[in-house]
């Protein structure tokens, strides 16, 4: 099954089975489901084509019925995650959050969205430092856009503007591609890698990393699509009971999809909703996790929303 | 097959293959191919799950590749088509265009955003009969809304605004499903029997035909989604080679798509460009077919944009 | 000072001073400024040129500043306002919300923006009235477009949709046009006299009244502009300290604004967030007043967002 | 009158009177009024609050009705001046358009808007440039966000991204305050200086010029916006003929808008349909300018729309 395509470490390890040098482990928590998949070889690394590193998903079923509790239970575990990847808050060195994707094309524009709702004070704490809050944390932003819009690669953008802030770490949020539609707008990612060529909705095609940029890179991700070739493939393999030759596979997958109008991708019809949700979701989370001096309503009322 | 959803009439014959009561014509206009499917029995209407009445279906390879003649030779076909199903125009009695669907959900937004293209004009000829120019034809919109939303029949919403205004005709634009991913942003379907009850993508509830309104009703719509069950069931059939049985596509589809955040459809990744291409095109077939007086520059001159 | 044009009566009372058949009483509670004006007689009515009615305003300093707390005030008293104009809720007859103005021009859209967050449950009380919780109230909702988009006069869609839903009650939310530009964006006016020609940043031609629809007619509008002639009138007015004759302040006013490109108002630069704030706002209070026997948190949970 | 704001060069010179140091011509062409303002000595640089260049100023009657021929008559000037200040496009090296402002306070959108209708070619380029029409001149977009909302300076973003880019000229748009309602959406400034801080109605805080950037920029401007102090102050100035004391002017500017919400702006109601238009007009002028060797059809061919 080696073309169905998954941004999610947790799909991959479930599609190779129990192989050595991957340590999974899932619980629990407030209704909460987590599960970590831990890379810890190289070659394990190949094997899943994910690289080695911590990837943490957190699902909640009441997320389907759209239940606020279920948002909070969510929201809440995500920024205790995000807290414990977070190297120290030292000399009010900013937190770079970074909205990957196109806000113009709805599948693709969870990244732009999440920045709408971050709490930004970098500039406030430059200008007045003695005057600001001294348990605010310093937070900068950026919406780099994507490649085909600018012209310019993702990765140079962020690379001159992190030259520009100099960073503690970089958040990137990012919309993924799941195997299983099950997952979409369902579960998130977490993970310490970064983000890696030609994932994301929007196919990144170099890598936003540690070793690229010298700073902590945190990747927090939702899957919003599955690739229409996926459903197809997976229903293939399903019929045939894991019996299908690949050479079938693609000679059928490729009959379904000729002579479209572009990549296909399958997505709840409620995708609009799906993503001011999480948006919404994921921005809670950093902002708890980021300005973790400030009680909630504290929060709330600088947010002013 | 039978659980299949398309809303094209030619998918439909399509699928059922030569069938008594059912002419099919097609032919080439300026790179377009256009398709006509008559259902001419009520028997025939009962196996392709379509009411009597004349289907076309309009196709132009350019418009996968957004080649803006491909637009101009599409929009001035449909126009032709259009002009074919109006009744004349007798004393200014206006045509009412109704944009089907929620403008919030962007697979289901054609309807309401093609009325933002169309030139109204029953509000200037009934302030000023005589100053107004007397080859504009009279023309007023709306956009029901959805009943999710609104708590009201698109049906109920439509009557009753039919029954204030007493148009010659009424034209609904509407987001269609098709079987075929091919077609989605690609065809257009044009018919004379106005809108059934669970066709296009917001599933409307009761007839909105010439049998409830007693007004000709135009429907016109364009495919912007398949459901994902019918991308796997067509996998899965295609690799059965055609044998395989009902119960085991439902158990497998399934299987497949349990406990998903909502209704899963497959659309292309660029989905709000292309809405926006669409709701252009069709709304300069109905200014041309209906301001059929006007030349070009006139229409673009009162249009402003 | 006649032709300066204020939607608050508040504001034509206060410009005209003490005048006979004009009751005027206003209190504070939990931070909010009610000010209540009764015009009683139709002299007085002529001379604000306001219909005999009640007219509430309500008005928060911290909503200035966006503070949340101010808002959860003012919604909460709003609620308690609109409760009191409500006709008992029997037989579970619907309240029909009319969100009127353009959701395409800013200034214009607090209506429909505020629908997107209204309850709406009048099609599962009728679909399954055995199996929705009896304690939810019937409510739909309708955005009837303005003339100028749909070539229809609110009032014709308006009183159609009333004559097919049969409403106990019709709440219309409408952006009005202030004289003082501090009122903006802060004050809310509620009144049981409905909609006046002319009135509203979108100048309705036609009254929306209970004389007009047999049903009683609560309006809720929130000031959004001040048209630009009025600040220059008012700016010589107290530069004149009260000397200046109406044909110096038209001429003036005239050599200001000609050749502008539509009709000026003055705003916030921050309009986008003023209406969405304003919207979600008056959603909120419409909401708990006529879903009065659910609790916060039932109401949250239904709304799922 | 030094307080009145406005960030056009020719409506400071007219405030100013003749004064030496600033050369001012005017002619038509296809209906365009082009005004050069020519600040020549620091003197008169300091004199108008606007540094030593160029500034053309093009103006067009048929934009206020929005007639199709006029944007097209002032689109193909604009982009007739542009190319009298761009520099040689020698070894495909890009040029860079800046979007200036915030996208979601919509007098402040022009920017961003324009950008995207601008045709993109440096990806393409960079990647096949043997395979790349060798006509296509390469160009390449960012839209840096606000302080507000990125706490990064403008000018940092810029910066850094222009260190990596390496562009042959910067291109900025940005929304402006004129001091005439009339110049609203109606005038455009071009001007070889760049950006100055405080300009803008986001009011940019430091300078984007060729002195700091080390690339000849090219601002681009259109007003959308009038301050509502300077309406006022306008008023009172009129009234006054010319008598009217700084100090009374401040207060009585003071006395009408105290305690509003926030800073208030004159615009015209249809102030989203205005920013659209400009947009499209100025990126097809910057569009045209940069792609001299494209035909205008194989210009709308690339950018399918």
């Amino acid at each position: 099954m080696k073309q169905i395509r998954t941004d999610l470490a947790m799909e991959s390890s479930e599609a190779a089975g129990c192989i050595p040098g991957v340590s999974i482990a899932s619980w629990e928590e407030s209704g909460v489901l987590i599960t970590e998949v831990v890379i810890e070889t190289e070659e394990s690394a190949k094997n899943l084509s994910k690289p080695m590193g911590r990837y943490i998903t957190l699902e909640c079923e009441g997320v389907r019925t759209r239940d606020p509790m279920a948002y909070d239970a969510l929201s809440s575990i995500l920024a205790e995650e995000i807290a414990r990847l977070l190297p120290p808050d030292e000399n009010r060195t900013p937190a770079l959050i970074v909205g990957l994707g196109n806000r113009m094309v709805t599948p693709d524009a969870l990244g732009p969205k999440t920045i709408d709702h971050v709490l930004v004070t970098r500039h406030l704490i430059n200008e007045l430092p003695d005057e600001t809050d001294e348990r605010l944390s310093s937070v900068c932003c950026i919406c780099p856009g994507v490649l085909g819009v600018t012209g310019i690669e993702t990765m140079e953008s962020v690379k001159s503007i992190v030259s520009a802030v100099k960073p503690r770490v970089i958040i990137c949020i990012d919309a993924l591609a799941a195997r299983a539609s099950k997952r979409v707008g369902v579960s998130i990612q977490l993970s310490d890698v970064g983000i890696q060529p030609g994932s994301g909705v929007g196919n990144h095609r170099r890598a936003i990393t540690k070793e690229e940029l010298g700073v902590p890179v945190i990747a927090i991700g939702m899957p919003t699509v599955v690739y229409a070739s996926t459903i197809a493939r997976d229903a293939l393999y399903l019929m045939s009971e894991g019996e299908a030759e690949e050479e079938m596979l693609d000679k059928i997958t490729k009959t379904l999809f000729e002579n479209e109008i572009g990549e296909m991708i399958v997505t709840p019809r409620e995708i609009d909703d799906m993503i001011e949700d999480a948006a919404g979701l994921i921005a809670r989370a950093i902002n708890i996790s980021l300005q973790d001096r400030l009680s909630q309503s504290e929060l709330d009322g600088l947010l002013k929303r």
